[in-house]
């Protein structure tokens, strides 16, 4: 079977059927794609593959969607190339135990860009979110992005307006790697808003759909396309994202696929980051507060989030009667052993004692009329 | 044993240790507050208790504190009354286990307003948060505060700038009960700016403090009063919290009495959202969005949150394969059957069967040249 016959039964199989065809993908599971090309054209199928084509029959577009794909510099990548991300997208093959609609790896997927597809998901995040977003939701997208990029990530996203562009331009800026997966053909530049972004990005990077080229987006193809963003990537990150939306469907994909997933927390106020607060308080996400976060939960690639505190200050360790005594200090008015023992409740001896050590730590001064506390 | 004797004892013992004094109250546990008060003063105690009384020997002020108070308004309310709030205290007996830095009970409480403790802290929520808090924090602490008011319960707060002041306005707004526990004596208005809202509160809430009258506020006093604040509602929310905080004392200090704690989440690039957002990673607190949210977690007080979703579509109960025949649909050009067959890949006869259905749901529309789909 060679290299260019495979092609041509994937390149038809992926045009007879609406994707996910689960039933068409289980018989080209078992008898490879030649055979199932050729078992759809002679009607020789399972009652399932024969619902998922027959509403396409006799439709022949394998050579003329390879031509299409080659003249805006896209190929297509099938599972018997060595460059198929098989590892992110075996989690498809059996997601529909796990409540995912639609499950089901892709046949084949249409690339535009020069990047090993393999190679640059074995390091990536999804970064997804609302289309009506805040320049709130957009700076933290475009942040998150820009910060995972340099710690070596590729950025996953689906190249629609609001959050999505906003991740996508943030790993550009950083000089990144980032895939946008689109629920239409890669010929096609959707939204039209987005052609020279979608160009920058199939530079760099790649722009990749399971659509045969020509397709147009549908809101069905969205849902169906939101499942690959989740399997693709590493883990996902919502940005924002209303209570019902599609960035909430690609994140219940992501928790079904049993992949990382992470949420932005917003100002509680916010539409916008409504559906965030659901997925955090209903413990499907967890929280992300910066990439580090993101890092940290997704493991594999990176190292721990660092604990976000202050720095530790000096009085930080003194125990209780320090910190009393302390508390009885002025920093301008001197004040004698015995007031400061009487205002702060602690003994007498005791403040004979602490306070030689707390002017060795800085934080106390004596005078000839008594001690003063530290500087505020 | 008179009721006077015990004010008078008490208000001696609040005076002679600095609180929360531990072995001090062990003591009054044991022999009752009248008798511990004549073993303080003739020095037979054990040397705990001596360590926390020995700085303010002979320090006699019981009458003239409760007499300042009275000049006040205010009153001591002790263990031996019927209003003293014995349930929500009773964590802070055994709370040094649980890792709380400043355990034990109060010998006593100042209460400055007319309302039963024991009645308004049955349903009550502690508000807390940043002095320094934004315009969002100081918005959200009092919508929480109207809202949870309007629901019944008491708002408790430490009458500081920032959360805590917005916490108590909102009550009083809605015509709430709000509780201010002080740092220091409840004939002090600290800070100055606020002694008209103390005022207001005490007009129908109550200014509560375990510091005698003319206690001046002290730092380690305000990490002692956080978990006063903590004990005495039944759950405690933070709005806003920098990295390192007050507020976050008295989160700790929630967690480790075993309360419902809550925080809210804010802008991830907001410095003063961090503390919250650290709580929420960590898994400390819980997510809080709304006072509904927070009733749900505190649940005794109330019902169940609403889930906050939008409502359900008419679409949403669809099959796969009339969600895709619904997008095969304009809602301005009629198509034929066949057309919406080869582009949604449903076979003919289904599409010919859903068609009708979709139409009786008021989706599609037919006409002479084909079928149109719903006004978008």
């Amino acid at each position: 079977m060679s290299a260019d016959e495979i092609q041509l039964a994937r390149a038809f199989l992926m045009r007879v059927a609406e994707a996910p065809g689960v039933a068409l993908g289980a018989l080209v599971e078992r008898v490879g794609p030649v055979a199932a090309a050729a078992r759809v054209r002679g009607g020789d199928v399972p009652s399932g593959v024969r619902d998922e084509t027959s509403a396409r029959e006799g439709v022949e577009l394998a050579e003329a969607d390879l031509a299409r794909a080659a003249e805006v510099g896209a190929r297509l990548v099938v599972p018997e190339d060595p460059e198929w991300p098989s590892w992110p997208l075996l989690c498809l093959a059996n997601a529909r135990n796990r409540g995912l609609r639609w499950a089901g790896p892709p046949l084949g997927l249409w690339v535009r860009g020069a990047v090993s597809l393999d190679e640059v998901l074995q390091r990536s995040v999804a970064i997804v979110g609302a289309r009506a977003a805040t320049p709130y939701g957009e700076t933290v997208a475009a942040e998150f992005a820009y910060d995972l990029v340099q710690a070596g990530a590729a950025i996953v996203s689906g190249a629609a307006f609001g959050i999505d562009s906003a991740a996508h331009r943030g790993a550009l800026a950083a000089g990144g790697t980032t895939i946008a997966v689109l629920a239409c053909g890669v010929d096609i530049s959707y939204p039209t808003a987005h052609t020279t972004l979608l160009q920058r990005i199939a530079e760099t990077g790649a722009v990749v759909s399971e659509y045969p080229p020509g397709t147009s987006p549908a809101r069905f193809r969205f849902l169906v396309r939101n499942r690959l963003i989740a399997a693709l990537a590493q883990g996902t990150v919502v940005v924002e994202a209303g209570a019902r939306s599609g960035a909430r469907n690609t994140a219940s994909s992501a928790a079904a696929l049993g992949k990382p997933l992470l949420a932005v927390p917003g100002p509680v106020n916010s539409t916008m980051s409504q559906g965030c607060h659901d997925l955090l308080r209903s413990g499907t996400a967890q929280v992300a507060t910066s990439s580090a976060t993101v890092l940290e939960a997704i493991g594999a690639i990176g190292e721990l989030a660092s604990p976000e505190n202050a720095p530790e200050r000096p009085s930080d360790r003194l125990g209780d009667a320090a910190v009393r005594v302390l508390d009885a200090l002025s920093p301008r008015e001197p004040r004698l052993v015995d007031a400061i023992s009487r205002d702060s409740g602690v003994p007498l001896d005791r403040v004979r004692a602490l306070l030689p050590e707390l002017e060795l730590m800085g934080l106390t001064r004596s005078g000839e009329e008594g001690w003063l506390g530290p500087k505020r």
